[in-house]
């Protein structure tokens, strides 16, 4: 219900804003262009926002939490109990994500939508059920928890943007997530397990060769429909990536721009613009991570990532990061001055015409 | 005597502040080496600086404006007069660089070593000449000059050290300056001008071709030593390019890191490194940029630009960027808690050792 009607409500970007920022972005004391895709992302905002040039005050990084059933076929080198030990340290602020919440000073989130065991006071307890089932034995959850996941992020999403958040950013936790990732992008992109497995956390060639198997036992098993969105989500996804997009679908019908991570955020991103190919023009992409299937998914949503540190953490970190471009590509849009208002010769019109 | 006083005091990265840098990385709540190029400026900043945790609190980003006599061949579609009259309006912050380094949290210097016409009040006014020579038709200044011109950029950078600053951006303003930074590109790289010449501000296939002749009859009527950064330097460069090559040297010496941004400020760094190969080492790459040529620039000093955002406005923009990444990384190992401060279970290390 939640969900339908929320994917219900998700509009084009509004043009006319989107030519005014273009027109504002063209006076400036700069050659067309010259900020490259600074000026794109403000264009792409006010497109978002319906706003020629939005501001933003408050933003929000949401961190989901959930566990991984494929856990057991020894995938990863954590250990599960990690998954729920993080969210202390991230909430308090000494996990990567939580110290780069600060730097960005931003809000954030933190949200149990399928941790295994308890959790800490201050995340938010939205537990569907414990840890997914072992996708290389059977589906994650079945398709009625994969839709209560959705609503559990499109919820979290509202309630931010109904308390203020101008900016969203998505991150993950949840150890053995790279697995049910990977597998999402392999039916969604069409790709062998095999091209879409990477090391996730420092796995040896060993593991590496299990995750492998166990993305194509996963994919014979389930049988996963690649035109059901909800049907890819339920049989090898999991419970932190489908609140996660839970959280793109409400910021896409909001108007709300939504800053993806790394690779399990991708892959959440994947599943939202399965269900409605509308939400792709809200998200933002912000870093490429070292994970190998990353570039496949950003390739396959059209999405370019502008920060380029190799960085395979997941849990936000690289969208936290790249809040800062986001303002960069405001605060260029409200304080720098027109060719005219400074006194400087404008290029010779002639001549970029001929260009 | 300043130039080669300074250039002497140019040493190694401290080996065991880093040491003690990666160690203290390795403790941290994550994956060993999961934050990437973030883990290795933080590295590197514990070499330049010497301590294994530093802190920046001063930042500072030096801009250098001059003029080029090559204008006079109808390469670049601005007229001469803009260096001049972008520089109030890049000091009351309006202008790209103004606008970031206020996000930036930077303080801003601007310096004429060698504009045209007349400068405006509070642009530090340390010029040598007013502009180059046109470098097609003979040497863009005497020996004499390009050394005097490295020192401004020196004493102006050893001035901001004694302030204070503990992290250096440079950035630049001289209509024209693609050309000869091309030219100095060509001659350390070995580059024929058809492969280092970029399209600048816009230019179309007509003041292409132009740029390029102009390149190779710098080339041939100069004949620059590769072996010889200073000749180089006053053959085919410019004041504003020797000014941001003196900041380079003096940052190395004083061991303050040093933010490179795109194509103009690169050239500097190219001509810096010539005079000191060990320069490279306390320079940040920040950026890159659209300009063709600099990927090849980077890649002849080994260093990797972690924003792409396919931008050319020089000033300084990209490097002001990065300063946020910069302090991230510095947070990152002030603020994060290490696995046994936050009771998380350490990743198994007979498993990573036999990655």
């Amino acid at each position: 219900m939640l969900l339908q009607e929320t994917i219900g409500k998700i509009g084009a970007l509004d043009r006319g804003a989107m030519e005014q920022a273009q027109k504002h972005l063209d006076s400036l004391i700069k050659p067309p262009g010259s900020l490259g895709i600074l000026e794109e992302i403000a264009v792409r905002l006010a497109g978002i926002t319906g706003v020629p040039r939005p501001s933003i005050e408050d933003k929000v990084i949401i961190v989901m939490g959930g566990d991984h059933g494929v856990v057991e076929e020894g995938v990863s080198i954590a250990p599960q109990e990690v998954t729920a030990q993080m969210l202390p340290a991230i909430l308090s602020g000494v996990a990567g994500v939580g110290v780069l919440a600060k730097h960005a000073g931003a809000r954030l989130i933190v949200v149990d939508v399928g941790v295994a065991g308890p959790v800490c006071p201050g995340v938010q307890k939205r537990k569907i059920r414990p840890g997914t089932g072992n996708i290389a034995a059977g589906p994650a959850m079945n398709r009625a928890e994969a839709v209560k996941a959705l609503e559990v992020g499109i919820e979290v999403a509202n309630s931010e943007i109904d308390r203020g958040a101008g900016l969203l950013a998505i991150g993950d936790m949840g150890i053995g997530n790279t697995t049910p990732s990977s597998a999402i992008l392999a039916v969604l992109g069409g790709y062998k397990a095999m091209e879409v497995a990477g090391r996730g956390t420092l796995i040896n060639n060993e593991v590496m060769e299990r995750k492998i198997r166990t993305i194509e036992l996963a994919l014979a098993v389930n049988q996963p429909d690649p035109d059901d969105g909800l049907d890819v989500l339920a049989k090898v996804g999991g419970l932190e990536i489908a609140g996660l997009a839970g959280v793109i679908l409400a910021a896409a019908a909001r108007r709300v721009p939504v800053l993806i991570d790394g690779f399990i955020t991708t892959a959440s991103a994947l599943i939202a613009s399965k269900l409605h190919p509308g939400a792709r023009q809200f998200m933002i992409a912000s870093h490429l991570s070292q994970e190998q299937g990353h570039r496949l998914m950003l390739k396959l949503l059209g999405l370019t990532p502008v920060i380029h540190l190799k960085m395979r953490l997941g849990e936000g970190t690289g969208a936290a990061l790249a809040m800062h471009l986001i303002e960069a590509s405001i605060k260029i849009m409200h304080e720098m001055a027109s060719f005219q208002d400074a006194g400087v010769s404008d290029l010779d019109e002639e001549k970029i015409m001929k260009l």
